[in-house]
């Protein structure tokens, strides 16, 4: 995208952030969720690949830099409220760092959390032995 | 749910809170997101209906309240971190106080963000002119 939508009248939080929520845009699979900050969103706008905002490492978050694991961005969208994002992005591989499809496989049943989703790529495939 | 799994081990942020992504069960569909202390999972998971954490009002948020616009719970689910909350509901009528079936209808588009879902349903209808 050349000309973007203005980002100033989104709502970052106190630390310049918005959750950022990623969904495969033809299953309707919510992958994950995670945070992006003005620059990452812009990023992503521009190379059309989702970037985010790592809160432990400070840093960009070029998801899938390490792992191949990348998110072709579709669409980005926010709500009534602009206070949060989510993107529809066609995921290569697995979203999340255990293998999984998904980040949310864990499912509340009668007395725990209960595993619903297998891990279908080795982490250590994805992110060499030293991970 | 009579047997409630561990809330203990989520992790909530340093207000108490989590965020939640409310997902229709069947069509896949992003309807929200909101955020929930710990007491409000409590009480979705015991009643089967979401119930939300207003940060403005710092209030219990019992969603549909005002409306009538409910969620039933099908599932919850959480992700790798334990620090987000996917729940897979059964949206009663609109999930957005605009009266649109989701709160992500601006979406980026060369040079703004545009509109692309309708109103379905009048606020006024919804809350009273009050609203």
């Amino acid at each position: 995208m050349e000309n973007l939508p203005d980002l100033d009248n989104l709502k970052f939080n106190a630390d310049g952030l918005i959750p950022a929520i990623a969904q495969q845009y033809d299953s309707g699979e919510v992958l994950m969720m995670a945070w992006m900050n003005r620059d990452s969103l812009q990023r992503t706008l521009q190379s059309g690949v989702a970037c985010y905002w790592s809160r432990s490492r400070q840093a960009f978050w070029q998801k899938g830099e390490s792992s191949g694991q990348i998110q072709k961005i579709h669409a980005v969208r926010t709500d009534c409220d602009r206070d949060t994002l989510l993107l529809l992005v066609d995921q290569i591989g697995v979203a999340c760092h255990t293998g999984r499809r998904n980040c949310f496989y864990l499912e509340a049943q009668e007395g725990g959390w209960q595993e619903i989703a297998p891990v279908e790529t080795d982490p250590a495939l994805l992110y060499g032995k030293a991970h």
